[in-house]
């Protein structure tokens, strides 16, 4: 590494995303995509909107998209700011509110990008433990953080906070906490969504994702929701044009087909309900999924040969070699068939593997 | 601003870009896009391209990208990250190499942004003046800088650094040297990209968009071009997937049909020569410009009333309200009847200020 990066640059791992193969025949279930395609009246407003106008820069503020989902969402145009995927909304939080040897706790294991983020802005991580089941750490509150992450429902393990809990996390913390809701609309229960509270929590942010329920993670869109002073500090520190014309056609035109997203989610949460069943049956441990993956846990037992073992057979899943996990894999919930091809290849994987045991010396 | 919010951030005042007016009857000369339209070669590329691949996460690489720019280019994949614009590829850079109090130079006037940047970062800038003629301060080489950026040809003045100085520059410095050529494809120059010199100068980054000289300024997308080793710290810092899969694939086929964007570049240099003509003969002093811009001078009057009288009559310029400047206006070279139009209003303008000032009390 050159001696000119920062230090604290010079030595991050930097974030792995999962492997993203171009081999059309794997069934890919290891990023959460929606198995779904996007609505068709994107594909429609995106084919209107490639013309002559791409030569000009997008609206800056991202004004179109704001108003629509503020309507969508029940808040004000001010409350809302749209990011190049959550991903960069999470980048510039982290610009916002943490300085150098700042804390910023979460609960773990969890979406490991937070890692990655505290460490290029020098800031410190304060992990706190989820519980067995995934419950929130009531210390958390204590952790003296300028930032909280809670991922909700959490990933990797899909499990979902109720909201008077989180109202309470905020308003025992002195800082900002920040609930990422990407996976929100697969949530088994109505309501389970952190947004209404933006109105009386002064340090709330709520962060949502088209890239899971609107099928749209090629197009990287991501909003914010958070009090007016709060939107327009981080106005200040966005890139000026961070949203491209098509992502914000992609962006307006979904959020009007609602019924489209929908339907998609109740699908997957019907497929997940399958996927978890027949996990049971096959011996793992699911947790309850509010998400569009679950997380299957076969206790003390490292899953990573089955992991290769279904990547071997075109079946991408997502094994993490990190504490807590190494004896878990999370499975997003593809198509009904993709479900059942998964499911397939475990019991034959299982079969291999206990006459492999058997035959063991 | 909410106490949240970092010192610095709380007080910074943002970066202004220039006015985005919705109104179609508005001659826009004041973002320096490109009136010509991009390629339709990537408007048939961008129709097909949306199709149900928009549920999946992009290339987190954007290697597709990269594998045709090195070729273009004359260097290897490995020495080209792809950025949201350039303006993402600025703001990582800050991350990789300013940590607080670090020093970042750069000469002024010039693009804005360097200076929100660095205040984002908590670094110190180091602004050196250029010479009333723009050509490279030698002080600039010695600020202790981090980091320095030099905008060539330089924003607001068009004017061009030659090759030989870039390259003492970049050995006189002991931190990294970022040569922002975000306009480089309209320099009457051949041979004005300092992108061959990143094979034996290590502390040098040359940036690139497709904002400009391919009339995506839509699309949101930039290049950065260094060593190998420098290419991939900043991997480390990039968002995931930072490039959505429609910004890849009109990149991707703009680099396919170099011809269109050349002929462009091309019309816009010879409307350059007559708006820089015809704004001579009305009295302003034109800086001679590598950009699709030219900064026209009324030395010691401040331009403000003409760049107001204009807006009134549906023409934007940029008018900067900043040290140096108030005196000038930057005009983006438009098509040759927005030119005309633009020279109409001028000298109806000047008629009118000068009958103001006879009559005057």
């Amino acid at each position: 590494m050159s001696s000119y990066f920062r230090p604290n640059i010079a030595t991050l791992a930097g974030y792995v995303p999962g492997e993203q193969l171009q081999d059309p025949r794997i069934i890919k279930l290891n990023t959460n995509e929606n198995p779904y395609p996007p609505s068709p009246k994107v594909y429609a407003a995106l084919r209107k909107a490639v013309n002559a106008s791409l030569r000009l820069y997008p609206d800056p503020l991202g004004d179109s998209l704001r108003t629509i989902a503020a309507r969508v969402f029940g808040v004000k145009p001010s409350n809302i700011i749209g990011g190049n995927g959550s991903d960069e909304l999470l980048s510039m939080l982290l610009r916002c509110f943490v300085g150098p040897e700042d804390r910023v706790a979460f609960p773990v294991p969890t979406y490991s990008l937070y890692d990655t983020l505290v460490e290029i802005q020098e800031g410190v991580a304060a992990r706190v433990d989820f519980p067995p089941d995934f419950s929130l750490p009531e210390s958390l509150a204590e952790q003296k953080a300028a930032l909280t992450f809670l991922c909700n429902p959490n990933a990797p393990s899909g499990t979902l906070v109720p909201l008077v809990e989180i109202e309470k996390l905020a308003r025992a913390l002195s800082g900002i906490l920040v609930v990422d809701e990407a996976y929100i609309d697969f949530a088994d229960s109505e309501g389970a969504s952190s947004i209404p509270l933006i109105q009386r929590l002064p340090n709330l942010i709520v962060l949502r994702t088209f890239s899971k329920s609107f099928s749209l993670a090629g197009m990287r869109i991501g909003l914010a929701f958070a009090s007016e002073e709060i939107i327009a500090g981080m106005m200040k520190v966005k890139d000026s044009y961070n949203l491209d014309r098509l992502s914000l056609v992609a962006a307006t035109t979904a959020l009007q087909d609602l019924p489209w997203m929908n339907r998609n989610a109740r699908r997957i949460r019907q497929s997940r309900k399958r996927l978890s069943n027949a996990l049971r049956r096959l011996g793992f441990q699911v947790y309850p999924s509010h998400a569009n993956f679950v997380l299957a846990r076969k206790s003390g037992e490292n899953l990573k040969p089955v992991y290769e073992a279904l990547k071997r057979r075109m079946i991408l899943v997502r094994y993490f070699d990190a504490p807590r996990l190494q004896d878990c894999l999370r499975i997003t919930v593809g198509a009904p068939q993709e479900v059942q091809a998964l499911i397939n290849e475990l019991t034959a994987i299982g079969t291999l593997l206990a006459s492999d045991a058997a035959a063991a010396p």
